[in-house]
């Protein structure tokens, strides 16, 4: 039995996300182990770092599988992308201690929102970024993420439903870069919830268009009710960029 | 009886070209000319600075046509952002002198090529990117590429068929950029011949390959027919960058 650690890059446009509660077999992960099946003669089963939802993409998603192959990793490698479909890429494999885990190991992890902040958007980007006609003032925004930085409770930033399981995080840094109406959004964090970036992203936005204050957030925060924050922003402008262990 | 000049960014994804001659109404011109009739209210024709082929792009494509209605400018632009397709956008709408013509008056036309010289593709830029998995030899291309510049008879290079115009072309620069296996290939010249840019890349890629000899180009040039010179590279990564007069 041996441990396989893999790095995928995907564009998640036309998929449903990482992986689905439900028979939809349009998911990267149903993807990604129809052809770790079929290369292996056995039933592969993956576990990502975490799920993006649908649309979201990845740069560097991380996931792990047992095998009981002999192959060596990079005939895996290009056995994965010679099958999988030209908007998901496998890029590296590596085989690793049989106790890595990618989700419960999983320590720091980064995501990444594209906005264009121009007047008309730009067409070769525009499955990759949320268009934003609208000035958006980015010091005010910058301003507003600071309260977000640290240990919070951020149960107003889900759509997570349950009760039971803990809604605190912590959230590293949150840095916003504006290059000629090119505005990135970078947050990284020991996790995320069920829409937590996006929820960030469009309540940043809304602080940004002047609709509510930077320094409303810690209400929001107090809250603890999704009703408070802003609206989510689209799924096609987040990329999973990197997840450190 | 106004001159409008238009600079226009278009993903040449799902489009026949600019302009085709036969009966196909899916071009840029096409779309663009039924907006613009609509909004004016008479029949719009536009003359761009050249055709670019099926599947290229273009970033800055610029076009001017006549017109009787008294609409400021930036209503036109507008318009046309309302109702074109979200791949291509008219980014500038500008009131020119009136005998500005598009193509007659284009001095200087700068082209740039995309190569993706890792293993994997990029599937980000998929659509934007001729994927090339064999390490390129940038240092020979560059080499190639010189003997290209200045004013030659570029017939060996085209696929036009006429033996009537001219072939002489002149070439003022090519620059090759090579960033982790992100090759660009910017040329500028006085103007282009059918596929002459893609016909120049297809070659300095087979240069880049080992296949033929950077110091090939000169008996390319010199056999004045296609059958010489290298395969076409795909349209995909190609795009109109700048048109100066």
């Amino acid at each position: 039995m041996r441990n396989i650690k893999i790095v995928i890059e995907y564009d998640g446009t036309k998929y449903k996300g990482w992986q689905r509660l439900g028979d939809s077999d349009n998911t990267v992960q149903h993807k990604i182990e129809t052809v770790l099946s079929k290369m292996a003669g056995e039933n592969i089963e993956i576990t990502a770092s975490g799920r993006t939802d649908a649309g979201v993409h990845a740069t560097n998603q991380v996931a792990n599988f047992r095998i009981d192959a002999e192959m060596p990793t990079h005939k895996m490698r290009s056995y994965c992308y010679e099958y999988l479909p030209d908007d998901i890429v496998v890029k590296t494999v590596e085989e690793v201690d049989l106790n890595f885990h990618a989700r419960y190991n999983a320590k720091v992890k980064k995501y990444v929102y594209n906005i264009c902040n121009n007047k008309a958007h730009n067409v070769f980007n525009r499955k990759y970024e949320y268009h934003i006609p609208q000035p958006l003032n980015v010091e005010k925004m910058r301003k507003a993420a600071g309260y977000l930085i640290g240990e919070h409770d951020f149960q107003s930033f889900t759509t997570l439903k349950t009760k039971k399981k803990s809604t605190v995080r912590n959230i590293y840094t949150i840095n916003i870069v504006n290059e000629d109406g090119n505005v990135e959004i970078s947050i990284q964090g020991n996790g995320f919830m069920k829409n937590m970036v996006r929820l960030i992203v469009g309540t940043l936005v809304e602080v940004g268009l002047g609709e509510r204050p930077a320094d409303g957030i810690n209400d929001i925060l107090d809250k603890k009710e999704r009703k408070y924050s802003g609206h989510i922003a689209p799924a096609k402008g987040l990329f999973l960029e990197e997840v450190n262990y």
